[in-house]
Formats: structure tokens, sequence, C-alpha cells
């Protein structure tokens, strides 16, 4: 039976989120679905869609978080790479029986019943690995997320990444 | 008009491709597709499908390769993102236009004809990122070596991973 979906997505570490973007949405062109402040990962997430997969530029907005930690010691680049499963209760179960070193050995449920688990790096030489269940409501809570972007977008007259960078500066400022 | 087709690989370098595989392979559930030698990039490439992207083990056979330098320098890990895109020379010419420091101004030809450049982390936050134009001749030639290691196979009457492991052995034995 297959265990792994796809890859869901590539996460990138940076220190500005606007600033990648120059890089990463103008000059390469990956489209931007939407940008978020995820207080939970104590971070601030652009999802870049391509394809079936996506790249997330994450930016942290505390000292303390894993990500902040990362960006000190190694500075920008890849965090980690994250697996969509079918079942990961399953591929926990079987990880484990493996001797593979788990960092979550229990799911974290995330925002609309999503099932995340992080492997530990010391078990896959040396890169940061995410599982990642989809819930039946999680298509429609990106949907909604998307839209909610290009919602304001319209009201606001303007484009989406201006949208998306006038989120941004809020943010800063209630971070600051 | 879209630039970006789809992510075509992540690039994990490796110290020894057959024990990554008891993670990547045996554990996590990825595909083997095929173990390739590549003496122009002085390194053994496993690849492993996942829809469709593709996760790359890469070990180098040299101590002067790029590769071979990021393992020693910062162990093993993710080492690069590469992207799959519709037209490679209007995208290193747009993004030259845009200031971004390209390592291969001009693509670089692959077998088959498949195009290739690299972008300089320094550019993009901190990651290396491969721009890659698949040429007409490559889907057949990417299936035919994944036919070649399924014959090999069924001839010596064993699974995909044991003969890729024999390949892998044998390969040790010629580079010691």
């Amino acid at each position: 039976m297959p265990r792994i979906k796809k890859i869901d997505h590539v996460a990138i570490v940076v220190e500005d989120i606007e600033s990648a973007l120059e890089f990463w949405h103008d000059a390469l062109g990956l489209e931007l679905s939407h940008v978020e402040d995820v207080p939970s990962q104590q971070s601030v997430v652009a999802f870049l869609p391509a394809k079936e997969s996506e790249v997330e530029l994450v930016r942290p907005t505390s000292k303390e978080s894993g990500v902040a930690r990362y960006l000190d010691k190694r500075g920008p680049g890849m965090h980690h790479i994250c697996f969509e499963v079918y079942d990961i209760e399953e591929t926990l179960s079987h990880l484990k029986s493996k001797g593979i070193r788990l960092i979550n050995e229990v799911p974290q449920i995330g925002t609309g019943g999503k099932k995340i688990a992080f492997v530990h790096p010391e078990s896959t030489h040396g890169v940061l690995v995410e599982l990642y269940e989809l819930s039946a409501q999680e298509p429609s809570i990106r949907l909604a997320r998307a839209r909610n972007l290009a919602d304001r977008a319209l009201t606001g007259g303007q484009n989406i990444v201006d949208t998306a960078m006038d989120f941004l500066r809020s943010l800063r400022r209630n971070n600051n």
C-alpha cells in the first residue's frame, strides 16, 4: 500500500517575507495564494503554490521558536520538507517499528483537524521531515483563505500581492 | 504567462545512498525509480518519485565537487530545490533583468538535451535553486532508465531495490 501521496511543501525560513517575495514571486514567478499569521507556530507564512506542491516562506515572530533558532544558527534557507501521507497514524507506527526517531510520536492537531508530525533529522540523514494528513474540511479552509485575500484585494482596488504586503506591514507594526 | 511548471525535485546530499534508502525508501515508503552514476556531476543519485516531483539522494564521488564541499561543511541535508520551467532562456533573462545573481547565465545542456541552470543562494534568501527545462526526448529516457532497472531485477530474479543495491555496491568497488 502506498504511504506517501505527494510532496506537500518545502519550507524556507527567511528574515523578511516582503523581500523574499521579491525573488520567489516577482522574479521567479511563483503565484502567491495567501499570507498568514500563525501564532501557534510563532511565525508568518507566505504560501506559493507550484502545481500540486507549495513553497512556504516562513518568518519567525519570536526569538524562541525552532525556526528562529534555525535562522540564527544557519541563516536563511530550506528548513523542512513536508509529505502528505494517506494515514499518519499508520505511517508513524511503521516508522517507529523501523527504529526511526520521531519528534512527535502522536500527531499534533492543527486548524481544520489536519494532523501533522515531525521526524527527527537524526534518522533522515539531516533533513527535518514533516508528515501531514489532510482533513476533510481543509480544502475548503484553504480555498476560503485564498478567497479572503482576493476579496480584500478587490475591495481595496489592489492586486493580491499589494494586499498581502499591506497585511504583512500591519503584522509588523503589531509585532514591534 | 506562468513561468514555473512544478517542483521537479528536492536534492538531499547524503554520505551513503544505501543507508539513506533505509529511511527514504524502506521506512518512509517512497518508491525507488532508479539509481544512476553521474560522472559529469561527480555523484551517484537515487531517484524517488512522489507523484509529480522527486526526492533525489545525492552522494558525491569525488572530494572536489560542490556537493562534496557542501557535505563537508554542513553535513547531510537538503542541498537544492529544482523547478521545471516552461522556457529556461526566458526565465534566465527575466531573472537577470531583476538583478538576480545567476550561477549559469546560459543553460547547461544535459543528457537528452535537457537544459539546466542554477541561481545563486545570495539572491534567493539562502536556497540553491535549479531551473530545468524538459527536452522532448527526456520522458522516454527516464522511462527507459526505470525499465532498465526493472529488467535487470527481472533477469536477476530480484526485486528492484536489491538490484539497485547491487549496482551501488559495484559502483563503490569501482570508486574505491
